[in-house]
């Protein structure tokens, strides 16, 4: 160790596929990629249970996190550096925070949030500030160091610049993963000319904006992100994946609760049932120590975790319809009544799930969850707001689109030899959607 | 169920990056795929610890087995179609060999199989004709049809164009994985014509061979071979990583015998420690089960295998230099005692790995490993011996190389305060190599 | 020569850059291929004067020509063969359709076409129907099947799904032609998922439509499409070279009316100029006869031929400003009277050039380019307008976009060394768009 | 103008599809490619007649030098620049002789060149040193600084690192054509990992050496040069193009020479004919000159040259059988004999043709061609020549491929009604080969 600004004695090169080299000559960086925690990000997937989906996306984490650093790199390197707005002290603040940005994702990320009540960002902050490999390595730079770094990732640190160009509507995060995913799942979406956009990028007193000559990249990388969400990140199948995990999770946590038996006992979720979590409990959580579980979990009495389990593992999914849970309200009590009926527990076999994506928006001061609208750099020097200058981007600028869908195990359905009426009344009002 | 011959009401495709879709018709393939023994293979890689090195490398068997498939299948129906010395009648079985071949893959499965003196091509047997789902899918086409898929793997089928189909010295099987393990490195090598290569395939009566207007396409094959082997597949660092597994491997089962009283006890383990492996047990290991028990055993008291599991998971690997044990016993019977003197065991810290390939082969009937050569049909029908066409081919035919390396932990050698003098005479002959 | 249907006695092959290789297997086509009326289009450039601006962009309407044919091709014979709705006896027909489509470009064609009031659209079916060797070719195929060619070109044949598969708002000509503009000129646009467009066309009684579930990729392409057009086809500096052109053409045109006496004399263009062009005439122009002229001219005695010349082929193009002549009039008219008190002619010098495009366009009966809509074919057979499905299309659907530049040789009025004041004047307007 | 080390204001970029872009930002750069001269390279293919066989490869000169700049740029300014072995002052002489190096080619210029005795690197100094557009930016920096670049391009300049820059077997030269040329060939050979290349180059103090950890990109570079030339640039179908091109240029001479009456005169050619071509002569040809002719003389009484020219113009091109010269000396006699008797000038209709290569050497002082080795530079400092370090290169090293080829026009062979013998004689000795 020891810093600032030291530098390796040769530079290290990553070969990557989507951005050829990823090139780290700050031994400040070199140590922290070389950190367990780190390195953790190699046993979580970049993108959950898409992989059963697209088989080929199986990239993790940590590829995605080099990435991001990758092109923060290239943009203050190559094109921030030297600029009177761009304040170079601020460059290896930047390197890290883009490194370090999905630092607390936990295994199959939304799914296990959204059911154990967790925040990866909190666990980002968590794990930077806390008693971590990562900690201290970050501390050689100074004793503030880690905080502000930390800052950078909660965009609460004061140079909005630095934060800009981690988070907000065409930030490095997105930029890498959009192209990786496409990359790595073989769609055709996901392309657009990032280079271009790299080049065009202007620091400005408090923003990252973009010059006017470079507009039709940026509404290229728009429409890239748009088909990506509908066409990979919300595809319907990774979504049932998704539903099933999250299922087996509840399922579990119920079971310990009630005090079931396990023959594999949930040691490594206990902290987690029992709202004690710690960093370090935290870190042990990954997709090898789920997998095993859901593994070992095939063999429990209990036959919907059993059930669920091996659905998840053999990747025998639920089937889905579109259906409106607001418009088609009495149809889904009377399939709740059916599945009691037919002895199948509806909080398990008879989920709704809604995705929801916003392709962009302009700025809406005081909303929910502000976001930075893109700016451009007009060749006067004044800047405008992305959608008052590019008309696709305005046609689609602030419509928020939502699909809803209602999975079920269909098999199981089918197999109904006794109730043969439940199963025509049940597959009656599945066929009819609204 | 209920084939043969049946067909998807609709054909499926799944997205590939490197052949951009995989088609499937046949009801059989699509139940093959949908079995958990074939769905077993998401979970082990297809390069094994090479993603500790290109950390593009993650993606998975199930991956490269969905690919040879698709290879075979447009070879039979794009080439081989209605040309009279093919049969149609083995299109099926050709299909399902190819996409069977690999299942009997372990996880990290040479480090595995060495270690515990396995061989995935008879798992891959036991699998087929076991009592396994991809069994009862494969016992609709006829009560034989299961020995005959395992026959084809086997080499022993007695079509022997059917066989060199699937392996050959230009199989589907290599073409697909070196451009697959390519992309996924994002390496440059692994590059060549396969859509010429499948063009000029001809059916003969027992073996495949390739029109000789596309020599060069092949010679550029087995140019992308050879690079693929050194510059990927050989790579020391990934050897290093391999060193590392294959150790702790050996260490839990030595410690197994000697009665060690494990945190995290192997059971998963057992019954290859007491050589009565099942299919069934064998069916259930899988690198997330790997990776949970090496985990599991970094907090174990044992400090051999403890650290071993840490350089493991936190990819804290052995450095290399070149060795060759041949010219430098004196230095290895040196280095041994001084590994023992500073109290490392040399038994796992002392590791001598050899790498060797032979990039293309005539010929050599009776030996060790035969290996079918690859026919050119000349313009007049007559074949040829692919390196007495090519000079560049010829050049390089039958010749062997061999890369010999010693691995060894840096850091703990660095470390010793107390023996500075031991420390000092293992550096000074790691330096000089021969 | 002696068709029908016959075949070569063994498939021949192009390499293609975009679609890997092109395959002819038709006697009928490999004969087209080599007519003379056919190898001229090697002479024509795909982009006009976009290779001044975009290097790469040298490719010739030879090239896209296969590329067409061979989408139709494979359209034909992967996806619409055997089903019910297609008549297998239109296939050579289309094919050759597909093939000869652009064979009356000129070159440079759309300013070519302007400034001698040609239509490309007429001397394609004039050389189909004329004496050429094209003709001599189809002939073969029936006395009325050159007839034929030229009804499916000019979209008035009976039957309007073959029709459609040629010309519509998502044909092969666009699909080919984005595609290969976008992979000459390098740009990062024009990438849309062609293989899964293809999958999913499906014909119909009197057109092609799209399965629902291919949608996205449709809006892709039509993504890729605006871009093109804004990014690539209305370059503004590839406007300027082609303003230019148009210049040269009028101006040699207006001295040979004018009873100039030219050293080299305009002997290609006598019967353009008499309006009596014959197709034979016709087909003697080429690229490389109007660059042959244009390097005479630089040596004409008359300064504004041979500037112009000059410009265009050393490179030396007009610049630009903003310029709205609805908004400017009042400029606009006074640029013409400086230009005039500084002895420069406005009609060759002042040149406004405007760019419109309408990137997608539901059914509008009656209008005057009416213009097939995009219909998809919903999981129940019906048929739904595209915009109506798609938001991002409906967003730009219908909507025009024109851009308005004035074309002028900064060069020349920097040069007024004795008009200082003129000079400054004419600046002076020119630096302040509205 | 006014340089020395002037910068543009703002960096301009080219977009290129093969180095993504090209980056300007030196002024005496940009006004060198604004001369007259740079731009002619516009006109000259960079693969002569090649696009006749490989559609796709229409790209010229110009694109090419622009790449070899940009691949000297890079390596100056991010792999040599601060390194104590390179002299930044040789910056901008290498960037022009890298832009400037292919300036003397004429159209079709090895065919051209053979016929008229010329040498383009002749052209290629006369143009930097006389009279031209280039000349007088080149001397805004110095009186002496054309002279300089002449002589890198001479391999004559006295610091041999930046001559081995420029030319040597590993030159910026090489690495763009092979990648250029397959991208517009659409070939799947010419791919290797150039970035790879340019990071282990290193200055020495006569030459460019490769770092050790690079050999194996350096043989994958070695391998695709063997596998385009092969493949590609000696293409007997292109090499077809040029002998009937070669005969044309022969023709029209000869015709002169002998007081033929052309309709349209050689003007172009007189002082090439005379022996008296002038640098501004010369910068007058280009291949749409030639393509000008070549049609015009399709209707010359003489009916060689008609006949010539419609064969090139309409790609009706020679046939070829295998033809070893020093083997078939009999049956070439015969062949020459028999032509006569049936009419057919041998002199213009019975060409051979041998094309050669050899793939790598090493260094042979005082051989006719020298050519500079290729130097690893192993991690101890120590220069070793590539081919005693790899195996495949040493394989292939110092062996000269040849190949010879009979052209003749078989289409008129078989027309020879009333000399039915002759007819069969003749194909009697092609169909033999030796």
């Amino acid at each position: 160790m020891s810093y600032p600004n030291g530098k390796l004695s040769e530079e290290k090169v990553f070969k990557d596929p989507v951005h050829r080299y990823i090139h780290v000559r700050d031994k400040l960086i070199w140590d922290l990629i070389g950190t367990p925690e780190f390195q953790r990000l190699r046993r979580i997937r970049q993108l959950g249970t898409t992989y059963l989906t697209f088989h080929g996306a199986e990239h993790s984490r940590f590829n995605h996190s080099l990435g991001v650093y990758e092109i923060i790199r290239r943009i203050i390197d190559d094109v921030f550096y030297e600029r009177p707005q761009w304040d170079q002290n601020e460059r290896l603040l930047s390197l890290c925070a883009a490194l370090l940005h999905d630092l607390g994702h936990g295994p199959f990320s939304h799914a296990f949030e959204k059911v154990f009540h967790l925040d990866h960002e909190e666990f980002t902050r968590a794990i930077i500030l806390g008693n971590t490999g990562i900690n201290k390595v970050l501390l050689q730079m100074g004793a503030d160091f880690p905080k502000k770094v930390a800052e950078v990732i909660a965009k609460t640190y004061e140079n909005k610049l630095v934060v800009s160009l981690i988070s907000s509507q065409i930030d490095a995060d997105r930029m890498d993963y959009l192209q990786r995913d496409a990359y790595f799942t073989g769609v055709s979406y996901g392309h657009f000319d990032m280079e271009r956009i790299l080049r065009v990028m202007r620091p400005r007193e408090d923003q990252v904006v973009i010059k006017k000559s470079g507009m039709h990249a940026v509404e290229d990388y728009i429409m890239s992100r748009y088909q990506m969400y509908w066409q990979v990140y919300f595809h319907p199948v990774s979504r049932s994946a998704e539903v099933i995990l999250t299922k087996i999770l509840h399922r579990a946590k119920h079971l310990y609760k009630d005090g079931y038996l396990f023959k594999t006992e949930p040691k490594h979720f206990y902290s987690l049932y029992n709202d004690q979590i710690t960093v370090e409990d935290y870190l042990k959580l990954d997709e090898s120590i789920i997998l095993y579980y859901f593994q070992a979990w095939m063999e429990e009495e209990d036959t919907v975790l059993s059930d669920l389990c091996h659905r998840f593992v053999d990747r025998n999914l639920f089937q889905y319809v579109e259906f409106n849970p607001h418009l088609q309200m009495q149809q889904w009590l009377e399939l709740i009544q059916l599945f009691k009926k037919a002895g199948i527990d509806p909080d398990y076999y008879l989920v709704l799930d809604s995705s929801s994506d916003l392709p962009y928006d302009f700025y809406r001061p005081g909303e929910e969850e502000e976001r930075l609208p893109i700016h451009l750099q007009m060749p006067n020097g004044e800047l405008r707001e992305l959608s008052r200058e590019s008309e696709i981007v305005e046609a689609i600028s602030g419509k928020r689109r939502t699909d809803h869908k209602l999975y079920f195990p269909q098999d199981i359905i089918e197999d109904f030899s006794s109730k043969r009426k439940v199963k025509e009344q049940i597959l009656e009002i599945l066929k009819k959607p609204y």
